[in-house]
């Protein structure tokens, strides 16, 4: 699997003329090589074989987990990797997250010259392949799996906090590695906080109750968020869920082959302001999602590219009212071939759920 | 408390002729101004107020994490960071952590000269306030406690995956708002693995059980090993475990006020030498601990650096034979300034434990 998308990356450092990426970012590493640990950079010349670098602590790691890798073993890195580079043409660096020193140390080394390797991975890490899909959507699954079972559970008393715990113990105990992300998990006027960390506040009959939470799975995070509400509902909580529902909709419905970044949070924005509440949606409506939480393509008014299949990304629009309260829903969609909707890797209804 | 670090940088930077730091490193963001979101940066000068950079999610939390600064909400950190830099000296970047990038873009937005900072507010979190060092006691009792409950119950069967999830369980149930990294739990041959991943294999009668771990509090972690044995040791497993128990007594006897961090690794290796085991001791002997669960200083032979008071680090001998099994013993300890022994955070018997 990594050796084909090191063949992709082969190609496109053949088409923009360099000798070959120097590749330090750790997810970018993992990706085209397998190896999983901290502490690694990769080698990909545009033609000959990949070199893994790593330090004493990951030898056996590395040989398990990228077999068909020569693995260089030392304290020294990116010497290591500079002393491989050969001279027949400039090497890509990835300028994006390589430190100033690093890049000092590495321009003092090596016999070449180096240029910046402009997020050549992460573009190739849009495009999901099967294995990718398959661990993306058993992410997916544990996590709406675990939010239905939390739900189906009196809630009323327990504090933010103790939700968050049961929820993320839920999912660890059906197969997740890890929790994706700081489980959020907002009551009553704390739903009106984008980003609110789980408190001691209890929730309590007539709150709000907003979860944004996800499973990791090989490496591979999920990313799912519903608001509920404990008791009926009241007007004021109706109107802004369906507001941001149907915002939500529209947006995930956007997501299909060839449609704009920009024209997703066209249509998601606009479906906000037709029910009057455009100006309380702070925050981004979405991001690719994989083996980083947040990762390329970013939504954006802003974004001409267009989407492609096997891109995977979060639609999450939300209404935030300081104060008083606040909704947010989020899915994460894999974009296909096929005409019509993507494919919904978070399967659970995005209706208002009254919760006990 | 983050008013006193900051007084504390603006001396540094006094010192060095340097108009300011930017601080770009989330870590250093954190300590020096309480904000802990992800998404930070923070302009100290040497002559004036500390300005914080963070975009809109971050809002209300930068505003009652950190109530002393003045907080600029916007997308563009960097751009709004450089405009402020006023031009009376050069200014300090923390190029070990920026981006070539980033650094380019700083460069043309800049009207200064920018310059390395050199770990600037590394050094500074070499030594803990009280603050610091209680939420590191506490998170360090909770770890210990959690283990001695772990050890009263019979393991034997049981996975190296459940193992570790009860461990991390309890941890969380009894305060720890994370886990402080990746838990290692290792049984039998898997225990010559320093940095093993918990598999499926059951726990058995015999096998040595290791298990490497720790809580965060407060954004602080606790790192603590411990290596036991199910049923009755052997010869073998009692002889490796002395040896390594001895040379971890040796090194943490040694975290005195004013002792080279050369010194503490010659008398645990010497331990290890006396003892016939050195050549299986293939990692590093330890490291600081704080709001990174590794962090400056780290102890090598080549590290001519002295303790200081309030300095917090690991100390971790080990040996590792492949195949058949290992040994490693941690404790996190506090140099004090008192006379003797140094204050040993994570309290629990290194004896050798015989467990069912």
């Amino acid at each position: 699997m990594s050796a084909e998308r090191r063949q992709r990356l082969v190609t496109e450092l053949a088409a923009r003329g360099v000798a070959g990426l120097l590749v330090t970012t750790a997810e970018n590493v993992r990706y085209l090589s397998g190896f999983s640990g901290s502490n690694g950079a990769l080698l990909v010349p545009a033609d000959g074989d990949a070199v893994l670098f790593t330090d004493g602590r990951y030898r056996d790691q590395a040989a398990a987990e990228a077999p068909d890798l020569l693995v260089e073993v030392g304290r020294d890195l990116l010497g290591g990797a500079a002393r491989r580079m050969r001279s027949d043409g400039p090497w890509a660096l990835e300028t994006h997250t390589l430190s100033v020193d690093d890049h000092r140390q590495l321009s003092e080394l090596a016999s070449v010259p180096l240029v910046p390797g402009a997020r050549l991975v992460e573009g190739l890490r849009e495009i999901k392949d099967d294995r990718e899909i398959e661990s993306l959507r058993t992410a997916c699954a544990i996590s709406t799996d675990a939010l239905t079972w939390l739900l189906d559970q009196p809630l009323t008393g327990l504090t933010e906090r103790q939700i968050a715990r049961r929820l993320e113990f839920r999912m660890l105990e059906t197969g997740a590695e890890a929790i994706a992300f700081s489980t959020i998990v907002a009551a009553g006027e704390n739903t009106a906080i984008p980003h609110h960390q789980p408190t001691d506040r209890p929730l309590d009959l007539g709150d709000l109750l907003k979860v944004d939470f996800g499973a990791r799975v090989d490496g591979y995070h999920a990313d799912c968020t519903r608001t509920m509400v404990v008791g009926s509902a009241d007007a004021w909580q109706r109107d802004v869920h369906a507001a941001v529902r149907d915002s939500q909709a529209a947006g995930v419905r956007a997501c299909t082959d060839g449609t704009t970044l920009a024209e997703i949070d066209r249509v998601s924005r606009s479906s906000l302001d037709v029910a009057g509440w455009l100006d309380r949606f702070t925050t981004g409506l979405g991001h690719g999602v994989g083996l980083l939480i947040h990762e390329d393509p970013f939504i954006s008014a802003a974004h001409a590219g267009r989407l492609a299949p096997r891109t995977v990304l979060t639609v999450e629009p939300g209404i935030y009212v300081p104060g008083r309260g606040g909704v947010r829903i989020e899915d994460t969609v894999l974009v296909t071939s096929a005409p019509g909707q993507p494919d919904v890797l978070t399967q659970m209804t995005t209706d208002l759920l009254e919760i006990s």
